[in-house]
């Protein structure tokens, strides 16, 4: 396993084709814009070496029963679902930031699961590819981004329907050594800083739609693989100072990037999937609940920083005891808990796959990321209410330390005496930081739209059993304990019981 | 253990002093105004005789060995903690109302785990006090009504501090044989179909309140107890007939009473606290954690009942997939699993106490509790939405069977072609029966009020430790791993990376 | 105009055959499920009496120049609406109850404009019939039923698609001297204690529909017309006494009937629409409107009574200064009046129509009421909230004045020092009847369902307008202002702007 | 009257000291930050010469009974007071934008009503002194800032009682000449873009803080006033391009700005307040009604640029028919006008004052600005769940023009054909500018927050009054209008109507 410094040592080994406003990165080692982020992911190599997280972060191999970093773990039991949960969620608390290494950990675990349905069905032999490669993961303790999310163009129509066909990633030549590939993946969490990226298909397909049922793996810097990295709110203020980042250190969201696959060859032992569109919908879902889990993990362990920042800056402005503000500080600790509860919920409740590996509970984790749309929108704004305007009207870092102006930033922006203005500004920078921007959109779309959990709650909800549950409580259908209770048929009782009253 | 009907008859050797709309009751079997309360807790019994139940419904009692009703039962693990609310998921599911012998079943619980640890401070012997009875409810298979909730009085003032001493229950008079009691509990879930009531104190309570400080079991028929059953929306309906009651089996919430102890006799045997002021608060806290765990298992049984009877109401009026109506239907599904994530949760990271039984997480139990307080009201509200306005406009069940005016009744409220008149009134009035009235009160009160579960939520989350991390992040407090990750300080590391930037 | 006492006294010489709970009901005035909507519309009478309330409460007739209870008026300016809001504000507070009148003055509003539209376009003179009915309820200040709302049956199917053509009202034979109707109304507000009926079409027709394009005005009395009173929660407590009724003396809501058109006879000079099937969604629009226009005048008057009954109960229970009950009812508060902001907004706005009458402003009305259809929920949660449990668990009346028992009731129900217990146990009453109960069905359904505000609101919200600012401010269509205030193109100015920083 | 064009030059005259990002700023018309800002405010001088907005945007003044810009007149009727609220709106649907100029608007009318009734107590001359100010403002058609809220420090301490006395502005010396003031301002908006500052104090004061009731009016450059230009999120991608910036001709908020008054000299002729602590209060309450009623107008226009935003992005995106969006759509139109109908009926309900300016009514004023801090946060979630997640992914403008990598963002960021790229990004940019950022801390804290609503709405909304009516209908006071319907005592009557039914 790779510490958190030989991890940021690893990445000055590849060459990828990263551009960033207009330039290509030399290396995202050195570029303060990416640097936090890659920070955030040591950090998930670094924890999983401190004695205290070992349980959490660290697991056997169920391959070759060796200590491996749990980011590159398949699931052996619903225990294992729990722990992957709590170490996200210490993992947000000690980075405040997205440490973007679970989308290639889910791809792992959805293609496991996925490639022995397929060879099971097909009878390919995807899943002992993935095995390989999946030890060739464990062994280098690897840092896969997840590429599922297409660019789609019109969302109104299929794959093979939109104008340019290129609008999701599909196949375009099968030669005898391996595949080429051409498209593009949007939104990719940690691409910059990974050493591989995984791709999978984006939906449910049917057979015109054939070639876009691909999954693979290739290198960060394979040949015609290009990387755009998305801007996100404030990222260039890296490139001025530190306080004004709010969270300096470790970045906000998870670097997502726009990734072009420009006729890229992909040879046959990275190949997960190939034209088996039937199985297209079960990887997209798998993969989706094992996403989904997560986001009462990761975004409640930063929330627990940004409920710790405002009850400082409540402090550091002589408001910590107003009952309201006690009362916000809770219903922010309320929510945050409430989507723990889902994480863990749908974690303890995971069940075996025919593969051996683990899955969480689907409805559960779908609920779970559903909370997880709402509740931060609401929880930042509580946390924006009680840190007042100048969370938006703070004069910058440059201001606070210029010769001339900076004496009257330093007296009037002072709140209670003995914490310095510096503390004060820094927290509010960590709050605009944590409640501005990215994070929020990110609480939304991030593992699918709020609509797809919809529809994934609305599929597994079996509302037939419980529309025969209420059947059977208004009398219409046979309710056979109610006959045992009573040693009666329903009329008879009923009969029975009115008839004494009168 | 007795079956449902077993327990039924075993009420009526019962001589309860019960009063209701002004009437001493003679027999809560035979009344049917009660009986549907009768009929709810006999599920409890019955389901436990059903082998596909048996996991769930009843345990092996950890003092003899022998199979017992769950509802006895003293949690021996997390997983007897996460049967309890599966079991009261199926019970709320199969009743669509409550079921009521939680309550005795949680004050057991919390009676084993403080009355040890009072044996311990205190060497009293109240713990083998309370397992001596305890085997006599688990031998006898007893229902217990558990009241904890005094009358209060002035809620701005302490027990001692009330212009009437008997607002909160107390000790009057310690003698040889036992003590005597007199005050009163509220909303004392169950209580007229109960064999025993078990009585705590309310609140955390100091030395000048030490006679508040008691806690005790007597029979339900004991010398000097008046039972005054509550009214609750509609209860007088199941006078008149049956489809008017919407869930006319089963009835509503608990059947909730005051109860008065008109100076009532107890030996010390069946005393479990007598003065021990300083414990007051831990068995109140133990108890409302046990209790607040429940909320995500019996009200989602209630809501699943509510989400079904809604989807056919929808069927029967032909609007079963307008899109608006598939989104609410999803959405109420969303809220109650939210809610029973809470329960799993705070069940699944239950820990052990010192007397050996287990508990569930507080934190979480009352974050479960809180979440009871709102979503009902929501869901509610959308089962109301898409059930329409004749849940509150349609005529009775006389009018419905009236000779005369019948057949219009009949002829005009037909919804789709094929679905029966009636089934679309009795599915309306289950629906009303359900949303509208005394469930939400109780979704909102019962277990304590949601100030109670705020201010637990407050003093468990643990602040000052998210303010520490805040201020690591904000660079305010020492980060090892970032310094172990960049091998150098903060200020070096910033200094180093934006040097390079220029 | 009649007093409040003339009014009763004139339901009296009435003969309507109205059925409640299987009996046909001898005189509304005499029958106590009956006499409290009786007094709440009696009070539309008895203000217009009292001089402080005489500028809302009437109007001069614009046909006769006579003082006319506003409830008869059809409204000649802006500033009539917002006294008909103001007026409905008033009669809640006064009555914590629906008073009924305003359905039929509304129908009356509507049917005026649109008897004006169809006459211009079709040449009917409809709206001199109109205007002669208009001047005898006027005269003799009838009160007057609005009958919109048909029984619908499959709601998936238009009305001639129906299996039974009668589920909605419709003309079955023309002759000479009038017409034949059939069908149902459902949900008929004050019926029972009106003096009319005013029927007209409940949805948009088409030509294969044009028999439903019906409207008519008949006497509550005539031939053919039954009428079944709906079942509300707890409205047979009115049987038995008055405190448990919260309010006995003005009931709740509008005492919604079934009316039933059994071959009812309508004579030419009372029909207002008759096969003109293009107006029909012109009519259910404006009367819509208008009747969307009220939920924040009377639900905001009963909120009002709701919120002091809380504030009171707070007071009685020793907590009025608590922090947290402080916010709550200043969340009641807030929530009410931003409905009222509705109200007088849409009213404010109002416009004059073809036929001189004037309209509400229809985006802001329905805006309005699609508030109505939530936050009294929520006012409704906090103020259950406040009153904690015994708000569900208080018991009778009966019990309270029980010779034996009632003693205890009065000692335990106690609560702060010098405050009754009976006005405690009234005071709760109060509050379940505002809040529990039919009060919020009928937020949500009265004057449509929240998805028809939500269809009128997307119509008339302009998205189209909208659409063009924002493409105007992204620089994709011309902006002449800007060009205006820089003297330059788009293009120019940044070209300018930006190189001047380099 | 200026123009916008005469406005913005009027600016390059002015030689005040401003610091942004660590610089003084030689122009603001010539600075791309802060230019967007000036184009802003240009457009309240711009609108005023179309005819189409004459009536909004211009006004007689009351004072020379010329046409002025409405910005600077004193309201002469609750019409006045609802044009200002339409002119707003107007100005947020054309600019996208904070306009700035309400608050020195609000300024000058909350100065005119406060410095009458001091002048009437207390015999000074500060009306007549502002009223010369105020034909010199309207004379020259200035731009006021309106500066109120003080640094304040630790908020738990009173002016006086704070470690540095300077934390609250307060006069440090008064001269024959006038008067010299220190201390700062925050979040002061405009001010950068101003010719003036008007500065009044923010609280309610006792005696000992009477050095701090001071208000005065000082130009922007005026000797001694620094002003320091607070962050905004994104701001500095002004500085990179035009599409990032998502508005990039008018900016966001309003340029907030920390206001330093180091020893400033104010002739006597332009002190409005020296002293009268007694009348801190009324001014502070008086300009936060004015301020208030703003908020759902400015914001609502804003919100209208929003849902348009949106609209036009769900038709780029293919998905414009879905249900859900449709419905999305909807909830943000229907929270919009919400806030609208605030404005309006808070304006409509305005009342004359001593001085003969109009005020808005304030309990509606509050509660405006209360929906306007929770209603934008939801509307912009909604943008952001129907924009998809590329919001916060997209690539920079730089990489979309970038000669390399411009061809794969140009097709891979396609939406549905006919649309091109760019037409998609800056649309994305736009509701990026619109929902994330200031936008809602400006909605949350401008004109005070939450909080200050909650005080005045719980102080203006007469429980006592609505005590009374609870009492009144639940029979514990005298219920008059009863007794006249009924012809009877409430006992009487209850007695009678329930002896007939028995």
């Amino acid at each position: 396993m790779m510490t958190g410094r030989e991890y940021v040592e690893s990445l000055r080994r590849l060459r990828p084709k990263i551009y960033f406003m207009g330039e290509e990165v030399e290396s995202v080692v050195e570029h303060p814009v990416f640097r936090p982020h890659v920070n955030a992911a040591a950090m998930t190599y670094e924890l999983a070496h401190d004695p205290r997280y070992e349980d959490l972060m660290t697991a056997r191999s169920h391959l070759t029963g060796e200590k491996i970093n749990r980011f590159t773990h398949i699931h052996q039991s619903a225990d294992d679902l729990v722990k992957k949960v709590k170490m996200m969620r210490l993992l947000g608390q000690r980075t405040g930031a997205c440490f973007q290494r679970c989308v290639g950990f889910d791809a792992l675990n959805a293609l496991y699961i996925t490639t022995y349905d397929m060879d099971m069905k097909c009878g390919t032999d995807y899943h002992e590819r993935l095995k390989k490669y999946l030890l060739y993961v464990q062994k280098n303790d690897l840092m896969c981004a997840g590429a599922m999310t297409d660019v789609k163009g019109d969302r109104g129509l299929r794959p093979h329907q939109q104008a340019d066909p290129d609008l999701y990633v599909h196949v375009v030549k099968k030669a005898e050594a391996g595949i080429i590939v051409r498209g593009a993946k949007a939104h990719i969490t940690g691409t910059a800083n990974s050493h591989e990226i995984i791709v999978m298909p984006t939906r449910a397909l049917g057979p015109e739609d054939k070639d876009y049922a691909v999954s693979f793996a290739v290198p960060i810097d394979a040949e015609g693989v290009y990387v755009v990295f998305g801007r996100q709110p404030n990222e260039v203020r890296r490139l001025e100072g530190v306080i004004d980042c709010g969270n300096p250190k470790y970045g906000a969201v998870g670097g997502e990037a726009l990734i072009i696959f420009d006729d890229v060859f992909v040879p046959w032992e990275r190949v997960f999937m190939c034209g088996e569109y039937e199985f297209a919908g079960e990887l997209v879902e798998t993969f989706a609940t094992f996403h989904r889990q997560n986001y009462g993990g990761c975004k409640v362990g930063v929330a627990d920083v940004l409920i710790g920042a405002t009850a400082n800056i409540a402090e550091y402005q002589g408001v910590a005891n107003a009952p309201h503000v006690v009362d916000k500080l809770t219903e922010m600790m309320f929510m945050a808990e409430a989507c723990w509860c889902g994480s863990l919920a749908c974690s303890y409740e995971g069940y075996k796959t025919s593969s051996g590996a683990y899955m969480p509970n689907p409805l559960l984790a779908n609920v779970t990321k559903l909370l997880i749309t709402r509740f931060p929108y609401e929880w930042s704004r509580l946390a924006q209410d009680i840190a007042g305007g100048l969370l938006a009207t703070c004069p910058s870092e440059k201001d606070y330390k210029h010769p001339k102006i900076g004496k009257y930033v330093e007296k009037y922006l002072k709140g209670v005496a003995g914490v310095p203005t510096e503390h004060r500004i820094r927290m509010l920078r960590l709050i605009e930081a944590l409640s501005i921007g990215a994070h929020l959109v990110e609480s939304l779309h991030g593992a699918g739209s709020p609509q797809a959990q919809k529809i994934m709650i609305w599929r597994r909800g079996d509302v037939e059993a419980k529309k025969k549950l209420a059947r059977t409580i208004a009398g219409m259908e046979r309710d056979e304990y109610f006959e045992r209770i009573t040693g009666k048929s329903e009329s008879e009782y009923f009969e029975e019981l009115l008839k004494r009253r009168k």
